[in-house]
């Protein structure tokens, strides 16, 4: 048996795994309409496409663009594909039409169809299809990894953290943001991702008190921290790693803030398990900080899911109530902001299993004083 | 005056132009929600934003992320900064729903809202917002490009040129497509590119079939045809370009099917100009291909608008009928596939005056065996 027949099959049990979810939500069908929980039921990678699964049918309407493509990509996974002449949301809602059923629910994402797209579709399928929200069932399947997902993880977070290896030594005063970032992604690429899995971060002195700083053409100046944060794109998953480190001797403030955060990661990785509340593991990040004095200095969440998305479900939010299960995988990243003076960020990926947690990203966190 | 100011007057009369474009459209104000739109109006470039723009105030809502970015991207354009502390949805809703004054009429974009914040936003906004549909408004302004974007893009368009030239003294049997896309995009971002404009395709042999492939682990070898289509973002502006060689000694038909596509190429170029319709300018692309027998082969439009977005308005599809305008800046790129054989497809970025069009990208077309 071929690897792209393997694979195929274990796409396959994930649409048998919706069909059933969408029975006990007493829908008909679903319409799903989010790139990336496509490429999960049928692994179709374009960038233009509708998968419509029925009980016993599943149909990807895409556009001419991948005549070739879409049909070789779902090969072996049961989906049947249709190439759509005019518009897609038309051929979505025709198909629909069809039968003499009576009424039909059809499940869809309001958070991913447009207003625009929803009128649309309700035109094209006519008044016996009841279209009825549904929030987040294919992500909730995505949350939960398994082995193969797990091991292409594994890779991305190994791929990543030889990555930040590397660059540890190309930092030195004089060097810019930007020639890092670019070294970062060449050498991704070079050790087989497709692509960076975010814009790469990297923030120097001031600039790495701005958690979503883009790297610029600043150069690198002696005492200063910088924050590292980079994902890599192996075989469709995502890694996000991010590691702070010192140009120069670090003063005793500094050192200070790197250890507090150091500290609530690793209070946030002791809180990870599977059935404890995602808000808990916030919880646990946010109470070391403020012990240190730092709460207000950590001004986002502690982490979110990663998987075929950069951001996935669950969220490590602050008072998020849903419950973590073993087969999620998360990011933990709590970081301290200090306008003016700089920023520090820790973060790792890590894998919930039913007996503990395993940390996919393996780079140092001693304090890199470079 | 500094740089920075001389940007916050320029986009400051963007947002006029708006309110002129808001009030021929007799709405009283203009919620933007598309990120690209938000950058262009008032420079901000985090991931999280909607912009109101109203008669006499334009309010930018992010969140607390972007507490010390949102204030420094949008300084001089006039644009306050509210950090929504809850939801931007609510807090944008409760924004409109102030004041005495009867209902309002405030425009939105039905393909850039969600059903399920469409939902929110009339929730929070209460029954005196007359939420009503806007296609394109913004999108229109950005089109028509003014003189420092076009520096800005020439530039772009000047830096992957130069990428190309580089590359093709790497293109040989045995190197991977994924060693090729790596080393234009480390190249992009050494040129001082933050990034690939999008998901760089290098695409050879058999795979060079396909208009959007994604790079691999394949190596290329001799007598393959090889398409790069590679954009880089240069201060937030991109440029696409598609340039096809071949590796080893073309034969005569596929020299054929270049010229073909060439021919094509440089037709519709010359078909452009202000004042005509998009459609015509893809029908001159298609005309000359079908005269070379490959109409079948050319299985995508002829080009799209390009700018802060690689996709955007005008499109140069077959029977559209929107007139092309000075200032618009489009790609032209045709392009032949044949199924086992191989593809074909020639593109540059072609900026529209007054009184002629001026080529952007200036990589060489003649057909390099390598």
């Amino acid at each position: 048996m071929t690897e792209r027949n393997l694979e195929g099959n274990r796409i396959r049990g994930r649409i048998e795994r919706l069909r059933i979810r969408i029975l006990g939500l007493r829908g008909d069908a679903i319409l799903v309409t989010h790139l990336p929980n496509i490429a999960y039921l049928c692994g179709f990678t374009g960038s233009n496409g509708m998968l419509l699964v029925e009980p016993h049918r599943a149909t990807l309407f895409t556009d001419g663009r991948y005549t070739i493509q879409a049909p070789e990509e779902a090969a072996g996974t049961g989906v049947r594909v249709r190439i759509a002449k005019k518009g897609l949301l038309g051929e979505v809602g025709t198909a629909l039409r069809g039968g003499d059923r009576g009424k039909r629910r059809v499940l869809f994402p309001p958070s991913k169809v447009s207003v625009g797209q929803a009128q649309q579709l309700r035109a094209a399928s006519g008044p016996r299809v009841l279209w009825s929200s549904d929030k987040n069932t294919v992500e909730e399947l995505r949350a939960v990894k398994d082995a193969g997902e797990l091991d292409t993880m594994r890779e991305a977070a190994r791929l990543i953290s030889e990555v930040f290896d590397e660059l540890t030594g190309l930092i030195q005063p004089g060097i810019t943001e930007n020639e890092i970032a670019a070294e970062a992604e060449y050498r991704m690429r070079r050790k087989g991702a497709s692509g960076p899995s975010f814009e790469s971060i990297v923030a120097a002195g001031p600039r790495s008190a701005l958690p979503h700083a883009r790297p610029t053409q600043r150069q690198i100046g002696k005492n200063e921290l910088v924050v590292l944060d980079l994902g890599a794109i192996l075989r469709g998953y995502c890694s996000d790693m991010t590691r702070t480190v010192f140009v120069g001797k670090a003063p005793r403030k500094v050192r200070g803030w790197y250890h507090a955060v150091l500290d609530a990661q690793l209070a946030a990785i002791a809180a990870l398990g599977a059935g404890v509340a995602a808000g808990d593991v916030d919880a646990a990040a946010r109470r070391t900080l403020r012990r240190h004095g730092l709460a207000k200095a950590f001004t986002h969440s502690t982490g979110h899911g990663l998987g075929l998305e950069v951001h996935e479900i669950p969220r490590l939010a602050r008072g998020d109530t849903a419950k973590l299960a073993a087969g999620n995988v998360v990011t933990i990243e709590p970081g301290v902001y200090i306008e003016g003076s700089g920023g520090i960020r820790i973060e790792d990926d890590v894998a919930i299993g039913e007996r503990g947690v395993e940390i996919l990203t393996r780079a140092t966190k001693e304090f890199l004083e470079l």
